[in-house]
C-alpha cells in the first residue's frame, strides 16, 4: 500500500555508530559469522498500565528488506579510518541472511517476553538493533496510548490529530498509524491516512473564523461549500455568547433550506464539562439533538476519563500532543540483548547479569506461549519457555512466579498459542503484512481475551508472565555460577 | 550537504487534513488568494527554563521547496468526494508565491514573539502550517533541551546517542542535528553524522563482551581491533570487581608494549557517582591518569548537575532517551496564527481572542528587535514592533511590560538587531542555510550575550519581551472593541 515516492528514502545508515565498530571488530577477530541470538524485550509498561500493544512489524521488515549500502556510505565509512576493507567490502555486498521471529502487530504483549528474535551472524544481528529499537519502541509506544486513551473513552470515537506537535515527520506518519493499530477511529495526517489507507479528518482552524470579518460570516461560508460535512469550530471568540447562537443561526439559515441535518461542533477550549452541557442543550432546544459535539484541548486519557465521569456531553474526542508524542511517558524502553552463541552447531545460552534484579536476561533460544482457558477463552498467562519445548495441552501445567516461586497455579483445561510468528528465515521474507484497520481489529479481538483487571488504567492487575521449569533452571544455574565466579575472584 | 538518495521522500501530503477542507473553501468562497499574515510562535518555556533554542529553519526550506503534488495524491483527494476540481486544479500547478521571514537557527528565542512570519495567498500559508509547527516544534524543542543538558554538564562534552528510542526515524536523524545545535559535541547516530557533517562516535555494546567466553578476552580483542580508539565497557558484569581490572590488564598487556594510551572507559549503570570516583582512583594507581571516564545511565541535566555537585569523576556524558524525546516535557507547543488580512493593499490586524489572557495573540505584521547594551554587548530585551516601526538607536528608548505597564525602563545606550531574516520573497529562496557545526558556534555565541541568570537550570530569571507603543496601543483597542460587541449581544 506505500507510495514508492514517499518511501524511498534509505536508512540503512540509521544505525548507532557502535554497531559498525562492534560489526567491524566481529570480522576483525573471526567472530562475524557466528551464529548469534539477540531477543528484542522491554521491562516496564508506561503509565502504570496493565498491557503494551505491539506495533511496528511492517516498517521493521520495510528496513530489512532495503538495507544497501551506497557508494557514498562506503566512501563515508572508509573516511572514518576505522573499519577494514574486507568489512567494507562486507557492506557493499551485503546479504541479509538472518532469521527473524516476531509478535504480530495488535497483540497485547508485556514485561519480560521477547517480541522480536534475531538469529544469523553476528555482524548481522548486532547492526540491525538500533532500527529494531527504534521502530518496536516508537511504533509501540504510541499504540500503546491509543489503546489507554480509547479505553478511557469507552466507545466514543477518538480521532489522532497530533502532527504539529509530533518529534519530526515520521513521529507524525508512524505515530497516526499506531494510534489506529490502538484503536483511535481516524487520523487528520493526510499522507499516514493516504499511505496506510485510514480514515481521514478535518474541518476548520480558528484562521478560517478569524480571515472573515464576523464569525456568523465564516460560518456561513463554511455551511455553503460544506452542506453534507458541516462542523462549525465554535470558540474562536466566546463559546456560549457567540460560537452556538451563530452556529444554531446558519444551520438554520443554510442548511434547514437544502434538508440537510449539520453534522457537529467542534470546541478546543475552555472548561470542557460546563461548555459540553450548556452547548448540548442549547443545540437540543433549537431542534438539533443529533449534531455532535467533538471536544479537541489537550486531551489523554486522564482527562478523558475525569470529564466523561463528570458528565460531560460528548460525542467525540480529537487528541493531539499528549497522543502523538506520548507525553506523560514518551520513552518506551525496549532492549536488545544477546541471549545465545552457536557453538559447532550447540547452543550456549547467555546471560546479561546486572545488581538491579530485573535487568538480568533470560538465557537462551525461547519462544512465548499465551495460555488461555478452555472455557472463557481468556488469557491466563504468557509462559516463556526454551526455544525446543513442547507444551502438551492434554496434560496439567503448573506455572509459578519466577521470584516468589511458591506462588503456583496447577493448569487442566488450557490450550497454547505461539506468540512468535517467523518474519524472515535465512534472510527471506515469509511473512504477510495484514492491513492497518486489518490490525487495529486484531487488537480489538486480542485485548478482549485480558480480564478487566489487566485492562483497566490505574493499578490493574499484573498478567502473568512466567518461565518454563527448564529455563528457570537455566538461569538459576547461570547466575550461581556467576556468583561462585566472582567470589573467588576477591 | 544532504544525499539525496535518502531525502528524496515527498512529504507534500504531511498536512493535516482541515488545512486542504480550508484551502478548498477558501477558493470556493473565493478568499483563496488573499493576502494574509500567519505568525508561528510559543507561549511557554519547556522545563521552566530561561530561553528556548530556534532550530529546524532548514528542513522548513527543504519542505517549502519540494512541494509538490503527484497525479496519485490528486487522485486521492478527489476520491474523498470533498474538493472542486478547481482546487485539484490548483494543487496540481501548485506554484509557492509566500514571503516567509524567520529567526535563524541557533537564536535564543522567548515566548510571544514570532519566530516564523508567512505572508502570501490565503490558501498556501494555511497549507504550511502543519509542516511548519511539526519541524520548528520538533527541532527546538530539542535543541532548548540540549543546550540545557549542556550547561548542567559545564564545559565536559556530552554525545547524543539516543536513536533506539526517538520517536521515528526522524525524532532520531533530526533530533541529532538539533542536539548538536544545542551545544552536543557529536552523535551516535550515524546518518545523521554523514548527512550534516557532524562527528560521529560509539565503541561497544553490552554484546560484544557476551559474545567472548570471558569480559577479559572481549577487552582483548577490541584492543587489538581498535588500539588507537580503545574504550572500554565495564559493566556488563561487575565494574569494580571484574571490568576495570580486566581492563588494566588488557591496556598493560595489549597497548603498552604498542606504547599507545588507552583513550578510556564507560560506565552504563549503578550509582554513577561512588562508581566513578572508585574508577579513577583504579585507573590513576595503575598509572592511568589520562584515561576518561564516560557515563551513559539515563542521564538528563538534573542528574548531571547532581552528579557533578557531588563530586562524581567524569569526563564526558552520554545522552540518550531523555535528550533525544526531551522526556521530561516532550512537547514544544508552538502555534501559527492568523494576524493580518491585506484588502485593497491594506494590512488589516487581526486578533485570535482567548478567556486565557496568555493566549490572545500580538495582532499585525511584526519585527521582533533585539536591544543590546552598547557596554556590555548582553541582549537587554526584545521588542515586537509593527513592520513599518523603525527603532532609531540614537535617541532613548522606553520599554515597559506588556501587563504591568508601569513596569518600565529608559535605554540610552544600545542598538538593535532585527531577529527575523527573509527566507522566501514571492516565494523564491533568498536564503542560505549555515553548515550544522557553523549554527552550533553561532547558538553558543548567541547564548553569551544573555545574562546568566536568565541561562540558570531552575528559577532563571524572565527575560524581557516587551511591544513597542505603537503595537500595544492596537492590541489594546481591539480588545476593547471586542469586548464591546460581546456587551452588545447580551
Amino acid at each position: 500500500m506505500t507510495f514508492n515516492i514517499k518511501n524511498d528514502r534509505n536508512l540503512t545508515m540509521l544505525v548507532d555508530f557502535y554497531e559498525l565498530t562492534m560489526a567491524n571488530g566481529y570480522l576483525d577477530n573471526e567472530v562475524g559469522n557466528k551464529t548469534v541470538y539477540f531477543d528484542m524485550f522491554f521491562r516496564r509498561i508506561p503509565d502504570g498500565g496493565g498491557y503494551c500493544i505491539m506495533s511496528g512489524v511492517e516498517q521493521m521488515i520495510e528496513y530489512i528488506t532495503n538495507l544497501k549500502f551506497f557508494e557514498e556510505d562506503i566512501e563515508y565509512l572508509r573516511a572514518q579510518n576505522m573499519f577494514s576493507e574486507e568489512f567494507l567490502d562486507y557492506l557493499k555486498n551485503f546479504k541479509f541472511s538472518c532469521d527473524i521471529w516476531a509478535v504480530p502487530e495488535g497483540t497485547p504483549v508485556f514485561p519480560g517476553e521477547p517480541l522480536v528474535i534475531v538469529k544469523g551472524p553476528a555482524i548481522q544481528a548486532q547492526f540491525i538493533e538500533t532500527m529494531i529499537l527504534l521502530t518496536i519502541n516508537h511504533q509501540t509506544l504510541i499504540a500503546t496510548k491509543a489503546s489507554r486513551i480509547c479505553t478511557a473513552a469507552k466507545d466514543k470515537p477518538v480521532i489522532e490529530l497530533g502532527s504539529r506537535r509530533a518529534q519530526g515527520y515520521d513521529g507524525a506518519i508512524y505515530g497516526a498509524r499506531a494510534a489506529i493499530i490502538g484503536g483511535c477511529t481516524a487520523t487528520a495526517c493526510t499522507l499516514s491516512a493516504e499511505v496506510f489507507n485510514i480514515p481521514a479528518v478535518g474541518t476548520m482552524a480558528h484562521s478560517w473564523v478569524q480571515l472573515y470579518d464576523t464569525e456568523y460570516d465564516a460560518f456561513k461560508a463554511w455551511a455553503k461549500t460544506y452542506p453534507e460535512n458541516c462542523i462549525l469550530l465554535v470558540d474562536t471568540y466566546n463559546v456560549l455568547k457567540s460560537g452556538i447562537p451563530n452556529a444554531i443561526k446558519v444551520f438554520n439559515e443554510v442548511l434547514k433550506p437544502l434538508n440537510i441535518r449539520p453534522k457537529g461542533v467542534r470546541i478546543d477550549s475552555g472548561d470542557i464539562t460546563y461548555l459540553s452541557k450548556k452547548v448540548r442543550k442549547m443545540l437540543d432546544d433549537a431542534g438539533y439533538e443529533d449534531v455532535k459535539i467533538t471536544i479537541s484541548n489537550s486531551l489523554d486519557e486522564y482527562i478523558i476519563k475525569s470529564v466523561l465521569d463528570n458528565g460531560a456531553k460528548i460525542d467525540s474526542f480529537g487528541v493531539g500532543e499528549r497522543l502523538i508524542t506520548a507525553r506523560s511517558e514518551p520513552v518506551f524502553g525496549g532492549v536488545y540483548k544477546l541471549v545465545a552463541v552457536e557453538n559447532e552447531g550447540k547452543i550456549i545460552p547467555k546471560i546479561k547479569i546486572s545488581e538491579n534484579a530485573e535487568k538480568i536476561t533470560n538465557p537462551g533460544f525461547k519462544q512465548v506461549y499465551r495460555i488461555f482457558d478452555k472455557n472463557s477463552h481468556k488469557a491466563i498467562a504468557d509462559l516463556i519457555a526454551l526455544g525446543d519445548e513442547i507444551v502438551d495441552e492434554n496434560k496439567s501445567l503448573t506455572i509459578f512466579n519466577p521470584v516468589y516461586t511458591w506462588k503456583r497455579k496447577k493448569l487442566h483445561r488450557f490450550y497454547v498459542k505461539p506468540l512468535l510468528s517467523p518474519i524472515f528465515v535465512k534472510g527471506e521474507l515469509v511473512y504477510e503484512n495484514p492491513s492497518t484497520l486489518e490490525i487495529r481489529d486484531y487488537c480489538k479481538e486480542q485485548l478482549a481475551t485480558l480480564w478487566p483487571e489487566v485492562r483497566r488504567l490505574e493499578n490493574p492487575h499484573t498478567y502473568y508472565v512466567d518461565l518454563s521449569k527448564k529455563l528457570w533452571n537455566l538461569k538459576e544455574s547461570m547466575l550461581t555460577e556467576f556468583a561462585d565466579t566472582l567470589d573467588n575472584e576477591e
